[in-house]
């Protein structure tokens, strides 16, 4: 693919020139608000759930930008019609905007946005998965950043928790992070699911870890296709423990996991390549058709 | 004072056009270490103290950014320079550099360096005081990130749990910044000392709060003078209770503070005043003479 083109403050340049003030927020304190989207077929999944999710973070950032949602919406369809996608996949960062200086807010809020865009191929009933392959997971030592900290259901440009986490691992391609109480709260970019004896389970969300929305997505599917399903706390050796693990995310979709700490796992064992396909079901239906 | 001049990546540019990618590490997730300095008659206050810190930040991100300290002290004495200044602030932020797409950081390290400046005045015996005035200080409800999440010592640019402290103010200047279990941590960028009975006390650092290098200055100074000194853990109450309560920080050296959560002190009071004096004297004999 050639350079993709971004969408900075209203305008489409190409990636090499795009380009924030060093006094900007976003890059000065990691000031900013983030949503990652994918397109099939030129067509947002789940934009109400993420439009949702950013006023959520927002508002908890008390980051007032102004930018109607449709004003959004607008930007990323036409950064990705501008770099001639259909499939793809979009992150969208509204920052605090440039305010050099000083550490608290001030009230007045002139955002930095920004579209990133990058090709992934077609999903849905004929798609090829991303990313390719298995997952391996490793448990690390980082803990979560706790609610009373920053809340969990901001997703926000500080991302150093998840780096730490990730440079923690030896192998593994996603890190299993812990609360501080030990519990398992989700991967870096990822919500975690296992089954065992037939039922499907995740941990809570909401004060512990990032709602994900694949996750929201798969847990309906499960309901609709009468899998037993309990959100509830699980410990690292309940993971490794379990029949089937996999790992979701607005990109990876239902992702296998076949490895936990060195465990081995049969993958994708079949409920989860039962979900995974009614997860490309539901995308062929909602954005292909 | 005319648009200050930055120092990105060795070159001099105006801050208006002092940009960094929308791709760099730094602004997608704050990816990037960070030292505030002062300079006082064009001399570096501490400077050993800050590249120290500076590098066990960046050991701790494994941000093995490849500069000499000569180097990096280079550039913020010829971005000071190049704005005419010899009494300023200078921050010098390195950043993971672009890496686009991935989470996980590439070991090859291509750093971004950026180098703000901003003019003061003059410090020393002879000096004001920045800021003007004295602080008023509030507990807020937002727990400080815990080591155990992010390391204490690192001083990076994921900032956003000391800005939703800063947003929970009513009228304050800085948030008092406890620990999950309660104990007075930090202020979001200054340590916190109170005087009780004669005696001086601050939290301990290390695994709750930054290693304030003023903190650390005030410490000796305060043994030099005779003055008893404790790092203990402190109550929101004790603060409250304390005779006298004062902040340290790069920029605001030796701060008194006049009111804590609404209760009043008289400031400066005369151990506070006495620091404040000494560290004047030791930032003459240092970096003026």
């Amino acid at each position: 693919m050639s350079e993709p083109i971004y969408h900075v403050d209203g305008e489409l340049v190409p990636a090499s020139e795009a380009t924030v003030s060093v006094d900007d927020r976003g890059f000065r304190y990691g000031d900013a608000a983030f949503e990652t989207v994918r397109l099939y077929g030129g067509t947002i999944f789940e934009w109400d759930a993420h439009a949702d999710r950013l006023a959520g973070t927002c508002e908890l950032l008390s980051l007032d930008h102004g930018l109607p949602r449709g004003e959004l919406r607008g930007r990323i369809e036409e950064a990705v019609a501008a770099n001639g996608l259909a499939d793809a996949y979009a992150r969208l960062s509204i920052t605090r905007g440039v305010q050099p200086g000083k550490l608290t807010p001030s009230p007045a809020v002139d955002p930095t946005v920004v579209v990133y865009v990058a090709s992934l191929p077609r999903g849905g009933v004929d798609g090829e998965p991303v990313p390719d392959g298995h997952a391996t997971l490793e448990t690390v030592e980082t803990r979560r950043v706790p609610d009373e900290a920053i809340p969990a259901n901001a997703k926000t440009h500080n991302y150093l928790n998840g780096i730490l986490a990730r440079l923690e691992l030896t192998e593994g391609d996603e890190a299993l992070v812990r609360s501080l109480d030990g519990a398992v709260a989700e991967g870096t970019t990822s919500n975690v699911f296992v089954v065992d004896d037939g039922e499907l389970v995740t941990p809570p969300v909401g004060d512990v870890a990032l709602p994900g929305i694949t996750r929201r997505v798969v847990i309906e599917l499960a309901a609709e296709a009468g899998i037993p399903t309990a959100e509830r706390r699980l410990e690292p050796a309940d993971v490794r423990g379990a029949d089937e693990v996999f790992l979701t995310n607005t990109t990876g979709e239902v992702w296998p996991v076949e490895a936990v700490d060195g465990h081995a796992f049969d993958a994708p064992g079949p409920i989860t390549d039962r979900l995974a396909t009614l997860f490309d079901e539901r995308v062929e239906r909602r954005c292909y058709r």
